[in-house]
């Protein structure tokens, strides 16, 4: 089983970049033309939003394949359409495996004990995509509940050649309220999830530059961020909140190691609806908006290129 | 809409106990007849054994509608079996509303802003079971992301009659790992999120007694849950460890008000599994897994009435 780390090592150096898509589908911001079509083809409302959620990230699945190493699947908004809206997402993460894509599933599961390990077994497929029905590369969990409950997630993706990315400091402008405590000593309780991440990257490197656990780290607060670069040396990490949550490429620059390695960057909104971004909006029609996606990820790349150590990863 | 807090307490008053059976489904302890059954009608193993939870999970409902308030489904172990576990999670759900049972999806969800959002509007039915496509009363949600991600969770959960139980200190042996971690004053982490809970609730009474925001605390840390107890007072607490875990009754004891308002207690294996428990494996055969489930909740109901400040809740 190959593993995690070399995985994405290679996903990235292959694409010469480190870009993650966002697939965050929600219904009134989809093409009228996918509605409309899943409307002819089903009677039920959920119905038809998964299936127009299907055949519109599927799309973006075939814009992007070429071009980035990863893309991350939002569970919330398919789930947030029932059952139906979750065999969408199984079927978006088998074709995005199947075009050679790394899938990061974005779940934040956490659990305790035999929980966590369902969780695990249930979405970590890894190298082998018979191994986990959901077929995810990586998942993200939260650590709330303890060390004890990072480790079935660990161990399983540690079987599997898969990863995991654990919660440290997120991007909303009220992570701080729970994430900076700070202990008698100072030490603000990211840190505290930072160190626990870093001791299970070192453990699980096998021989690697980096561990197969990660980290979360929201590009909205770069002070954090590069301080949790230092702090986690052999973590992945995995950045949110590049261009609709207002981070710009200098913010997310302190997330690389010096060679460019080390970081995924995720753009979400920005890249999925970039139609409705001005800038894109003046470029194409309404009806364009596959072009929209591939002009916004180009985008993204050259900007991560030029103003981030990302520039100086090895190009295909 | 009715509150949740006055859907809560007429369960409680109507059965006349505070107990909830967890819904832990698990391939290998499910009985053979179901599984023989569920192998008969599909293939595919997902699909088989997604058929063998739903009947299973519905037979349990069937024996403890009639007994207790509540009823606490695992989305991980739905979830570990794909789109089909998840297609049987909402019909189990759907199935024991219809019972009458309040349903709380034990999912652990917790993401920021809009995505919280979807993860509210898809699970929060409450009072209105056409509301949401998973039909629950109430969700578990984690705090780690900060009080701002909780917000979406309690603002539809209003809007709709629904529960919120936030993790504040878990049953598992490594919680303190993250949920002790000490400010500089000596508060832990477990009592900065304690205090938002009340809060919330206190803001969420809206008349009331108890406010739609609870807190899950373990009840296999019984010093702390008598100061959360306190800490919270009006917050309903959902207290998972009895049984199974290896907390007793006396350790729950002190989860209740002292009219024995405010609490539900959770077993989940102790009593879908009792079978397998030497007190009830001698009185009944394996085919009697059925007699086991309801003596092992009678039990448990008897238990918490003699042991603790439930048994002064008016019965029916």
């Amino acid at each position: 089983m190959t593993h995690f780390g070399e995985r994405l090592a290679a996903a990235i150096l292959k694409k010469g970049n480190s870009v993650t898509v966002g697939l965050d589908p929600r219904d009134r911001q989809l093409p009228m033309e996918l509605l409309e079509r899943a409307r002819q083809r089903y009677s039920d409302r959920a119905e038809q939003v998964a299936a127009a959620f299907e055949e519109f990230c599927c799309r973006v699945l075939d814009i992007v394949a070429p071009l980035v190493p990863a893309v991350k699947p939002q569970a919330a908004f398919f789930e947030e359409w029932g059952p139906a809206g979750c065999a969408a997402l199984a079927r978006v993460m088998r074709r995005a495996r199947a075009l050679g894509l790394l899938v990061i599933c974005d779940a934040k599961r956490g659990d305790i004990g035999t929980t966590a390990e369902a969780y695990a077994r249930g979405y970590l497929a890894g190298g082998d995509s018979e191994a986990a029905l959901w077929g995810a590369d990586a998942l993200t969990v939260n650590p709330y509940l303890g060390r004890d409950t990072l480790e079935p997630f660990v161990r399983i993706a540690r079987e599997r050649g898969a990863g995991v990315f654990v919660l440290v400091r997120t991007s909303n402008p009220g992570a701080g309220t729970i994430q900076d405590l700070r202990e008698g000593n100072g030490t603000p309780l990211y840190r505290r999830v930072a160190a626990i991440v870093e001791e299970l990257a070192e453990e699980t490197r096998d021989g690697n530059r980096y561990g197969l656990v990660g980290a979360v780290v929201g590009a909205t607060y770069p002070t954090e961020l590069a301080e949790l670069r230092q702090a986690m040396p052999h973590a992945p990490l995995l950045i949110p909140g590049y261009g609709t949550q207002g981070a710009q490429a200098k913010d997310v620059a302190a997330a690389f190691a010096a060679d460019g390695s080390g970081a995924l960057v995720n753009s979400s909104r920005g890249i999925i609806f970039a139609i409705e971004r001005p800038e894109y909006a003046a470029r194409f029609e309404p009806t364009q908006w596959e072009r929209a996606i591939e002009a916004a990820t180009r985008d993204m790349i050259s900007d991560l290129a030029r103003n981030t150590p990302a520039g100086k990863l090895q190009r295909p």
